[in-house]
């Protein structure tokens, strides 16, 4: 096996022994750090493993040592500004276990269960935590997955079934898409437009129109599909032009609305950007609250209504999660964080 | 040494032939796509693979495909929305090349040559890309990176020493800082307050600040030491906060300035904020100038005057020539992109 498989020039011990003059069993004595050897030996051994980048690949204990104390964090959204504070924590928890991560973008349009199953090949991870995207996936492709993983900040989704072979850390999305049109519709909102997920999505966006839904009936408003804008699946998912495409199509039809509610900060940023352009003003003129409570929340002109999930929490307690998982001190959950409302410039009462 | 150092329970190809009652080779074949196999003998070994999980680890096939098709791409600044597009670019390049990437962040208090070695000895790469930072190492540590490497977005530094073991992509950041300083003084402003990078920087910070310098010089103007602000340490770096507390120091200390170039656009807006908090207008009161073009320039209120870099192009042309470099095609190289004013709301002449 290991002869027929050699495809590549690659130095090896034999190489490493001969080139010191000595055996292969002394090399590796040297290399393991075995006191048994003499150490001007070791040190001519060592030089030469240097000299010529030679590692011990062949050995189970390099694949372990390497490999095995590995987590990746698959994200759906690498350039969206909400999970990068989330990776960061992340990292930060991971190395203080010792373990190495490995970040991983996947393509709106990958499937991340498959490149999940890509990369366990690959790098013999010891767990998997997904960051973001849409989760929907057969139990039987999710039973392939042969390590523990996590979804950070998505849910179980609206399928209604329980999911006991993994784990999820999130806010209740649909509860706060309720949080966030209840307090328009307390301000006197009756006509709220929602830039929501595409129209196929079945993870976190619909969670939140159906919050936003019931809202909205509860107060005996009846929905109004006009405003109901679906992102445009050609542009990049809750992206700030995504918003301000939706926006603008609302407000050169001649949609009426006062208030938008826009499911990531990113795109009310973007609404915020069109009405600008319309020459109407937020607050006077239309109401606009986010959704995630990015640090741009506080910077933008005027600062943004959202509702801010504790992504540094989440980010946190999904790693310790995980080792408690790889540790068998815990079994699989489903944890629900509150989000907040944060009432900023952007919204005003009727 | 295979005996030494297994330490771990792994399956291994003889337990995968015992179970399937098959010799090593005929395993062997199977996972080799071997023809010589009885398709029926083939499926079974590859049930038993798959439902074990077998991996054939200690083959050096194995490792070269895995582990040395694999780029590394070390970004310094994660969070920062100018690099998050260049991820994005770079990892379709590099998939282009059916070679496998890894991102890794680095901390700004960590030195990134040193997390290069760390990924080299763990994941036997075949380049490194090294994606932002403050670039300056001594030849003799840079010369311990055996495999060839870039910098991209990050020139060759004011030290003025030709470096010809690595190659660098970027914009010339003096010429750029030049560009936005001469800009501002022929739109009549004379007090320019900048948003530098951090006091001890001599990276891509230093480059701009002399360009500033130089285009005041020229038009005549005595730089003031009380509007150059450096970044706080304390915070994070190249931030919006760190804006924030820059500008509105320069507002409560009644500094006398027209116009904030800032060495970011993320800097830019935390400028922006602080002015307005301050219940002055942009660009009425004060102009307001970043630099990088992140997309968020067109989305703020005011659209942000900045100098584009073409992050994109720099992204996919560093991706090829580290390709170039690995077939030996190419030798180090030290390429300039232009940079371009983008001029927006945020500025107006006095």
């Amino acid at each position: 096996m290991e002869q027929e498989n050699r495809e590549i020039e690659e130095i090896t011990i034999k190489d490493i022994a001969r080139m010191c003059g000595v055996g292969v069993s002394t090399v590796s004595r040297a290399i393991n750090n075995h006191p048994d050897i003499n150490p001007e030996t070791k040190q001519k051994v060592m030089d030469i493993i240097q000299k010529y980048g030679y590692i011990p690949n062949n050995s189970a204990r390099y694949l372990k040592r390497m490999d095995g104390k590995c987590i990746a964090v698959l994200v759906k959204g690498l350039t969206n500004p909400f999970f990068a504070g989330a990776i960061k924590v992340m990292e930060d928890e991971i190395k203080k276990k010792k373990y190495s991560m490995v970040i991983r973008h996947v393509e709106s349009d990958e499937d991340e269960v498959d490149v999940a199953l890509e990369l366990v090949k690959e790098k013999r991870l010891a767990g998997l935590i997904f960051l973001g995207g849409h989760f929907v996936h057969s139990e039987e492709k999710l039973s392939k997955l042969r390590i523990p993983f996590i979804l950070s900040t998505v849910g179980e989704g609206p399928d209604g079934i329980r999911h006991d072979n993994y784990s999820t850390l999130s806010v209740d999305d649909e509860k706060e898409g309720y949080r966030m049109t209840d307090y328009l519709i307390r301000l006197g909102h009756r006509k709220i437009a929602v830039l929501a997920a595409g129209k196929e999505d079945v993870s976190i966006g619909r969670m939140r129109l159906m919050g936003y839904l019931r809202a909205l009936r509860e107060q005996g408003i009846e929905p109004d599909e006009g405003l109901i804008c679906y992102m445009n699946p050609k542009l990049p998912s809750y992206s700030m032009e995504n918003g301000y495409v939706l926006t603008r199509q609302l407000l050169d039809e001649g949609k009426e609305f006062t208030a938008v509610f826009a499911f990531s900060d990113t795109m009310a940023v973007g609404a915020c950007r069109a009405i600008a352009e319309a020459g109407k003003r937020i607050p006077q003129d239309y109401s606009v609250a986010g959704f995630d409570g990015i640090e741009l929340c506080s910077y933008y002109n005027p600062t943004l209504t959202t509702i801010r999930q504790p992504i540094q929490e989440i980010a946190e307690e999904s790693v310790h999660h995980l080792f408690d998982l790889l540790d068998g001190k815990s079994s699989h959950q489903h944890k629900i964080f509150p989000g907040e409302l944060l009432e900023q410039e952007s919204t005003r009462a009727l």
